[in-house]
């Protein structure tokens, strides 16, 4: 059986090299195509276009951003969807919203593909030593047929519900990781001004009760001041919280507290800190231009002001 | 050595049995005398105000909400601090401000009185197993002095800095807490509003990396329906998360999403949530009444609609 | 000349009206026929579909909401942009993403037909009375060409630039409006809980520098807690909140006010106010059912506790 | 009839002249005595403490910032408050919080001293040409005492209630005006990225319906990109938010809107902006330092790209 692979950015490139590890054959696409070079290296095959992959494979898997791409992978002239033989399986593993997911299941559908959405957690690391976690939303039967794949690139696979159940699944996965981040990046910042060394508050904090797991793996890089190469880039994080509000809007929920960290990452991106690892938000909570001497500022350290606070003493 | 223990209520009175159960003699007082029945039955002394307890004790713990209860306690004219004598220890585990607990320090200071803010992590249930986290401000020495005290309370005493870095530290504590419960409840609502089940949600949230610890001791309450009696109200997380908004204003630091949570809090208080468990904010922005048929909102489940996410079929 | 219009609603039968009363010979549609009526009665022609209209006009007016209403009156099979011939121009007055203007042009160009995005100020009132402002996008000479057809429902036609200027400029309108009113309802609110009388609040806020002058046509409704029939509903001034914080996210724009503001009107609409006027959002902001008796809220007015604020007497 | 004047700064100092060319006699007192030259050319009487000043006088005005110069004006050592002869009237023009306009009202009754509220609308133009409007709190009684010398310095005088009741419609009043100036940045901010031009914009929305009135005064600012000299410093407007905020939290009132406001002020004055006219929160959301080649973002104008919101042409 052949696979088709198409998206060979930071995360593809890792899972279909783990999909080859485990001796299954591949025909790839990618819009450069050095980034396949390992692949062909090993024995892939390379498809042109995802019109010419179509062709040669029975199940095709897409690890694409941004939405668009995957709407061309799919649709567009050169695509696939229209190429492959009916009872083929489509499974996505972009992040995107669970309408779109949706909307693909039904263009697949009408061509007699059949499909799934598998967008995964993890990030480079993962994908690399094949420990991803897959949300799976589609038909039960769909997903038995491919769980035996997913298993070469994640060690958890679940299966959520019916079609864009994953997408579903993966945009509240994305809106915990960017709200907690957010708030962890406050709690320092406020922290620190307090008068806190950061070692004292990373120390009580991290692998406490109040503080997300995840914020562990970021804690060196707090530490270090070092926000580059992004495991997860702050931009793409901030499309995350968008396409969970936008999902919301959609839904008719309200989600104020996400909506706020939305904002702020677009902030920081607007500031320069796009394309660093979603761990930088700190970094820009933290920056302070303020020279105002009529402040209580102090360089290394804001002293409080204890004014309005104060007690009367009877 | 005899101890004065004001505040004997959820916290306190447990406290205060764990100090009697390791052996130490009790003074006590509280504004309603009946929670101190069954310290009393196990040999403690009741005194009439806090002077009068002043004169009979070595050290004081305080564990008091609101703030101006604590100043009561210590600054009225039937307060303990003037009448403490000179070198003895005042530590106050309550919640408060850190300019609060900086003014409080020099008021004992001026007074020739010793003082540690020692607020605690941890509700009914480690206060009463003896369990809880102390997070410790002011001078080596003192902490010393009264650590075992604090071992017959706590788990772990940590010493954060000077005077105001154990209430700094608790404030960032409980920030992250309040944040944290906001974000999950909009996960929640969310994931369910695009058909997950709450089942599926929990499941791979809790637990999970983006979700915080305490979130586990959550799941029953918020699978039953059940957020009474409170651990932790959620009107006092919401006077937390204004501490905390407030130091920040003070030292000029931004907290935008902290901000939006302290107001969904509020909402969920004049909403009628307020002597709820703060888990509660979860029901809070679950209910909804809105009965316009023109909406997606199809009774026991939303069904997002794809209208405007639909990418074109070229 | 004949005149299409479709889509007879609040807004849209008052205009067609005011077409019909400057002589004009109109053919019409509406999802519901009864809405057609008092036109047919006054000569208008009806047709079965946009399809069956299209074949007889040489401009076509729309008035539509939600979104997918114009593409399903533009696009469908039944539409009409595929059976209008050549060179005749489509005016579209909905509101609507800017970005949707756009591909609506688009997809009007290809077929040879021109396009203006018209969106309106003004709401039930100016409709009839002919004093609408219209924003217009799209090309000069085509905006010549149904000028006076506008200014048989407008008092003032404003060119904003090119296509999707119209839309643009309604969505910075709306954003306003919204924003703005729910400040107000911010200010009140506050203002009572404070002590002040709601008639001095009124008096001396609208009117004045700081309040949007809309308001003076909320504060008869504001006075009286009457919100019905709504002049514009709180549920589509949240959908045009959301169609500018999603434009600002295709744009990279921060709106983090905005965005706060779509959460509270969102949290209005699933407390049951969706159908009432958008200045319900006070009416909402204002309902109060803590009943905890530990709270300063008294019945009839809060009374503010000085607590924390107190200055030290020195 | 000698009038006691504390506090010369940018507004203090022009509405002392204005009380001085009505040809009132003056006792003044400042921080610093250079800003009271003009003053005492004029023929004004030096006091080298508010204690000193307070023997001479028989009313006293203060307008100081922030809350703490108030306290060390009428209750330090040096104060005045326990100087002035029982039965004299004290008038505080300062914005502070009505709590602590409370506050002082008690610590002036104490001492047999009548106390009014009475800030003031608008900054130093109308300061200097006394049209300021004084919002008073306190007693009829005492205003009728000194409405002469307010409408001096004002063009109006409205009583708004009891004490505290002037500070309350202030804080209310300035709560509008920040919001509001954030949701008009928000707006243009949106607009140009939409491609509208400032100008366009500028014209549809001042002296429209949804801008408030004041926006007028801050249009040349905005066009030529010039802040300073400040009107009205961004500093002390978001004081006024964090006033507004702070009081809704001790009446119970939710304020999400503000809230958000009070935050994205803190951000600007982080990067810089707090001593400029608070009018550059529009340059603060305007700048962009992003210069991700994927982005939209092109110089000169964002072009929104319409990916995920296009319809499908069925």
């Amino acid at each position: 059986m052949k696979i088709g692979f198409i998206g060979l950015g930071i995360m593809g490139s890792r899972m279909a090299a783990n999909l080859q590890r485990h001796g299954h054959a591949l025909v790839v696409h990618n819009r450069t195509r050095e980034k396949a070079d390992a692949l062909l290296s090993g024995g892939a095959t390379w498809a042109d276009s995802p019109a010419a992959l179509a062709t040669q494979v029975e199940i095709i898997f897409t690890m694409l951003a941004p939405t668009q791409s995957v709407v061309n992978a799919a649709l567009s002239e050169d695509g696939f969807l229209s190429k492959l033989a009916p009872g083929r399986l489509w499974v996505d593993c972009s992040t995107v919203a669970p309408t779109f997911s949706r909307s693909m299941a039904e263009e697949a559908k009408v061509r007699g593909i059949r499909f799934l959405d598998a967008p995964v957690s993890g990030s480079r690391s993962p994908a690399a030593l094949g420990t991803l976690v897959f949300w799976v939303g589609g038909a039960a039967a769909d997903l038995k047929a491919c769980r035996p794949l997913l298993e070469c690139m994640g060690s958890q696979v679940v299966h959520c519900g019916g079609t864009g159940a994953g997408t579903s699944l993966k945009i509240v996965m994305n809106q915990l990781l960017g709200t907690g981040m957010a708030a962890f990046a406050e709690a320092l910042v406020l922290g620190e001004s307090l008068g806190l060394s950061r070692e004292v508050l990373l120390e009580a904090l991290i692998g406490g009760a109040a503080a997300a797991p995840f914020l562990k793996l970021k804690r060196e890089r707090i530490e270090k001041g070092n926000y580059e190469p992004a495991d997860f880039p702050l931009r793409w994080l901030q499309k995350d919280l968008h396409l969970a509000t936008t999902s919301a809007y959609h839904t008719g929920v309200a989600m104020p507290v996400t909506n706020a960290a939305k904002e702020i990452y677009r902030l920081a991106i607007r500031a320069g800190r796009g394309d660093a690892d979603f761990s930088a938000l700190y970094a820009y909570l933290a920056e302070q231009r303020d020279v105002h001497d009529g402040q209580q500022h102090a360089p290394g350290g804001n002293r409080p002001t204890a004014t309005l606070d104060r007690p009367r003493s009877s």
